[in-house]
């Protein structure tokens, strides 16, 4: 962000699919407990026991998602299955994963209440996710907005000189649509949405944005470049000295302001007010004291030239990252963010959280695996459905979580029981 | 970076420890393989079976290093032992793992030949960090130092005014060896490096920076740092009217450019010569071209604002974290980095590659995973050994993976097959 | 930059009607010394006697261009003819000023030897800026092209909650016809070009851009931005709970990536190729030399986090602005650019410099003052034309005064005469 | 900033050389105009009549301080005597300035009601500044701090390879003392503080930090440098390649996080708070909205990547350095700051600016410029004075008038006025 006009109007055209602004609007509000009573928290969350484990797969199951990968019930898979997915494959990696929740978003795509999965060897984290989870449903829920949606990749072309290079780009912006048709011999669920063009001295850098559907879509995004750069290197009036596929102008598993302004993967907006007397009772401190936190440590990120500033929006995005399937190395552009507390004039508290690069998917890459797709199936996010948009669904669910653990770190550390909960749950027994 | 006199003095003083200056610099010059022959690269690269697999599987086992847990030979843990490290358990996401190698480094700590398990879901990605893996050991190896190791903690202090912050923050400053006492009492690994001072206003920052010995540290960095605000609170002249532990000036897992001066973990700097002819049969391009297009590269990532300009640093920092039980969280400030290629007057290729902020450890977190143990003895980097600093061999290699993985990228760039390689090996079969 | 894809039709269409693409490249090309003999240099440019001074004065006045404000011939203004530009007057700011050239650029909208003025107190500048207008125009010239050009203003929008924010930005981005025809309401010369909605919580933030004709045009986009806020609070169909003309996404003498990414003011693109003959009888190093230079220099400004990466083009952009009447506050903005040299295959130097954000104008503002306006005539840049681009032209020469500043200075640390210059020009005698 | 514990042992060494840190910060304390009543204000603001010109320019000399040159009862300066400070001079641009004040500074330098001249051709922004500056001191005045003071020079070393790089930073690193003797010999005024390594593949950038005394600086650090660098080649005990005295990690005149991390000029840290019925009566708006606005401007400008996040610090820097002789190609790391406001819990407006990185000086460069010796002296911060920083006075009463500039201006687009006051004094009658 900020979204040009045209990738405004993108966004009203996809969502207006859906409903009307006013209605989807109102899919945004809060949703009280009392009205919609939230199904039952994960059971025994203390309890390190065999016997709690057990009767949390039971819990997940009995939601009718067997989870035999996750669980070591079913074994390794075949390494041939693998092609596509590794190379000199000698075994996997485990990461012990937990569960939290319910958490719920009133968000446009995810709407309702989530059991949500985090892989992570942070003691403490799972905790402090699922206190947060709890205190924003009680306080009616997250909401959540998908609005860009878009990957990029961004081909260099050297030229003969600057006058070439300004005619070549001037020949490549006006020929967007001839592109957009090339990208559509490549892939059935992408499609080219915007050109940029940046010109300097005899360098051309030419950006594709692309919607890659519900694919996270790095590998697709280069192979429709691939086809569009055959054509242009076909057709191009001022022939290149040499051309690059990939110019390090799509902020790639980078962090860059350029993936923040621009939106690299999924842009989510998302908000909650929490009552004072939750923060009272639930968080032990004070609307007044986090938005004091708030201040101090937005100008703290400011003074050392953060990119976005957040809490630790990075923890909940790679444990989610590393159960879903998703790439690990996007962690980079996607635990970019900014959260903002305030104290309302009513005296409760004001929490928003914007995710400008979630680079999700719910099919492809790594979703492919065992126990990624097992996660992504408690929470309904998995594969492709008709008329679904299951990766934005998944986007929003992820910036709700972040915005819950956003909640939670800050609260503890308010209420000064931060290194206590670490010492406590941070350390073997 | 850059490093401060302190930091270089302390940089000099632990490096001094281990022989005299000449001596480690001369570690750091590259062996070739007639005077050094290379041990055998990781058997049947390119195959998928399960015979294959089961014989890559025997080439490590046959090293020394059994690895039950990562081909699924052993079960998955008692829950209880997972207390610590997650909260809510339900089961084991597993990611596959691949080896490459062998990587000659030449570093200070890291002395050798080395496999490499990378965890990964992006296909093309082990074999990629595999051929520049090759290519670099066949050049003499990759130089790598270790110079500043730290750890940031940054409580902050709202002081009733200015006048009463300016008198807090000197009064702190000039308490540092009071400290340094009050740390040394929490942690028997650990030392309280240096003490950084930012006032703003009525808002007062101390950063304080400690040594973590082999583990990661965020931990101890926390706990003693806790230690120390106790101290602060009871001793101080003036009392602040709130505090927290941390106020956003540390960069944990955030994309900072104060995380990338000031060095956040171990600040690595690698280098490696590859001559003409190894670019041009090994990745079927030019000298020439590889630094032309660094040049284009690099003004891209400047112009996009990014945090350090690298190729795909990010992937390997993600593949290896989540192989050896790293944070994976901390692949955001991890993966800052800064790549360079130039062609030489004799016309080979000069690389180097800066990682300012390798957040890792070999004890602790999530190095007590059973995979990731078997992971860091595949190196040679699990533990803490007597005389050795495992953490610092580890970020060693791991810098030297990442210069392999950007020569192997830029290579395939500039030779055109970068879409071909992924279109063969990124999808499935 | 990146522009996109609407900008670059914008630019395009804006071009052509200067003619077709194909002649205005034509334009960019060098011109040899040999093929258009040059005018004559400044006279007597190592002379500081009152005589060499007249001397100098005379030849600007020959050209048709009386300076008598400049000269102190004609006394100070009446006060009240300054009202509008400053209050609680007491007189006048002295800063000497200098002559250098010519320059020969090679752009769309300056064509032409230009002579040209900076004020200073910086000794050695003036000779420095002078020593590169030279050289550049012995290679045949400076091309430039402006490409965007646009000012913006960014009202903030406090409202409910997030699904009002919502809806509020998608109704803003549906109506920006009618908010282009309220601008034109209100200004002759300025036009309502895009907008760009940015949604944070509860927040909206509009970024309206214009192009304000030949002026600098920070007055014209308040104005406009006013007038199109008032139509919102009449016309929304949700109501803001607060609102402000200006919410800091604008980049108005920001130092921001923002302002870099998206063109504030006009964005220069410019080249030259100097012969290697000329780089060493001129800058007494070579081509390999500052291209070696260019490369420790600009990883130097990357690892630092500078935004752009140049020389000083801050010294030519100052010493350009306080002559000419522009707004001395946007050289923040305007001094960030990127420079890039390198050695071609055949042994000469490619230097080319790009301004992203050259916040200028020929009309209103500080070119009001009569000294401005004499140094502006000096360049024939002054006041607004028929049919020509004054401020276009303005912006062109600027950043090829700027090109020829960088060579002279990355020259001088090559040769090794940057200090010794400075003791020689920058001390009193 | 932050400053390190070096730096901040130097920055207490200093202060405590004028008295205790008891003492001094007590000189930090507002001063109510009931006990402190302040001079007179700068008569007749609002008329442009020659009249009231004169009127207050008798004003001005009453005080004791003649302004023959700025109102141009004197003449042109002889050429011979601008050498050193400018070469091909044709003249004299002039640039109208205003005055504001009185503004009262609590600082430990400035401490005291001054007067202050703005040399600017935006209209409004005198009587914008001259405002805020009536504020501040019916609240009792801004009190001010300046911490850190450095200027930097970044010589460039090329190794033969990182072995070489890595034993030449350490050798440098180890011979700081000998280095600052050095420097000794090259000035009286100034003093080597610092020294930091950054060590990147073969390449060594050593950054020397110097206090430079009452000047600005950046002509004596170069000397310096030049004369540490010729000690370096002949004494090191490995031969760089090639070498730069500069090599772009200084900040010179560049938008950098470096210069705002660690200081470049004089670092200084202000506040102020408001009372309510000040925001009310003199601002037209209320504390809480203020702090909104900062809010929705902070998230504004973390947002677009800006270094640093305030208003229009720019405007102020701009209009002082012009007035007085300071380098405004300066004005690019100088107009970096952090601007807070807050409402206190007692519902008044809390007020704090941060600026890192003024580049200014009392001696040298533009200060011996007949006008800025005037506006200077009108300050009493002209020249060198045994036992006084006129410097560090010059740079808290440039601080503090920036942050009345910051007060006005955000209370301006709080009570909706901004456009208005533009509409009115920024158009000529």
């Amino acid at each position: 962000m900020p979204l040009s006009r045209q990738q405004a109007l993108e966004v009203i055209r996809r969502l207006t699919q859906l409903g009307s602004l006013d209605l989807l609007s109102r899919r945004l509000r809060p949703r009280s407990a009392e009205d919609t009573p939230p199904p039952p928290d994960v059971p025994r969350p203390m309890d390190w026991s065999a016997d709690a484990r057990d009767q949390r797969v039971e819990f997940v199951e009995e939601m009718g998602v067997p989870i035999p990968h996750l669980t070591g019930r079913a074994g390794h898979p075949d390494p041939a299955s693998l092609q596509g997915s590794i190379e000199q494959y000698i075994g996997m990696t485990q990461i012990p994963t937990g569960l939290i929740g319910p958490i719920r978003v009133n968000g446009v795509h995810a709407h309702g209440d989530y059991y949500v999965p985090l892989a992570t060897t942070e003691g403490t984290l799972v905790a402090s996710y699922h206190r947060g989870a709890r205190l924003v449903s009680r306080a009616g829920g997250v909401s959540a907005l998908v609005t860009a949606e878009q990957v990029q990749r961004a081909p260099g072309f050297v030229m003969p000189n600057l006058a070439d290079a300004a005619v070549f780009a001037a020949w490549a912006t006006s020929n967007f649509e001839r592109f957009r048709d090339i990208a559509s011999t490549r892939t059935h669920h992408g499609r080219l949405l915007d050109l940029h063009a940046h010109l300097e001295g005899d360098h051309v850098y030419l950006i594709f944005s692309f919607h890659t559907g519900d694919a996270a879509g790095q590998n697709m995004v280069t192979l429709c470049t691939e086809a569009i750069c055959e054509a242009i290197l076909e057709l191009t009036p001022v022939t290149p000295r040499a051309w690059f596929l990939e110019a390090n102008m799509s902020g790639d598993k980078k962090a860059t302001v350029l993936s923040f302004l621009a939106t690299r993967g999924r842009h989510v907006v998302t908000e909650v007010t929490l009552p004072r007397r939750l923060v009272e009772r639930g968080l032990h401190t004070t609307p007044e004291k986090m938005a004091q936190y708030w201040v101090m440590s937005f100008v703290g990120g400011s003074a050392t030239g953060s990119i976005g500033v957040s809490g630790h929006v990075a923890n909940g995005i790679a444990a989610l990252f590393a159960a879903c399937g998703q790439d690990i190395a996007s962690v980079t552009e996607s635990s970019l963010g900014i959260t903002r507390l305030e104290c309302t004039s009513a005296g409760d508290l004001y929490c928003a959280l914007t995710l400008p690069n979630l680079m999700v998917g719910t099919v492809g890459g790594g979703t492919r695996m065992a126990t990624a797709n097992e996660c992504l199936r408690i929470m309904r996010c998995d594969g492709s459905r008709e008329g679904k948009e299951q990766s934005a669904k998944f986007a929003e669910i992820c910036a709700a979580v972040c915005l819950a653990g956003e909640i939670s770190i800050v609260g503890s550390l308010c209420a000064g029981d931060f290194a206590a909960a670490h010492r406590r749950l941070g350390r073997p027994r």
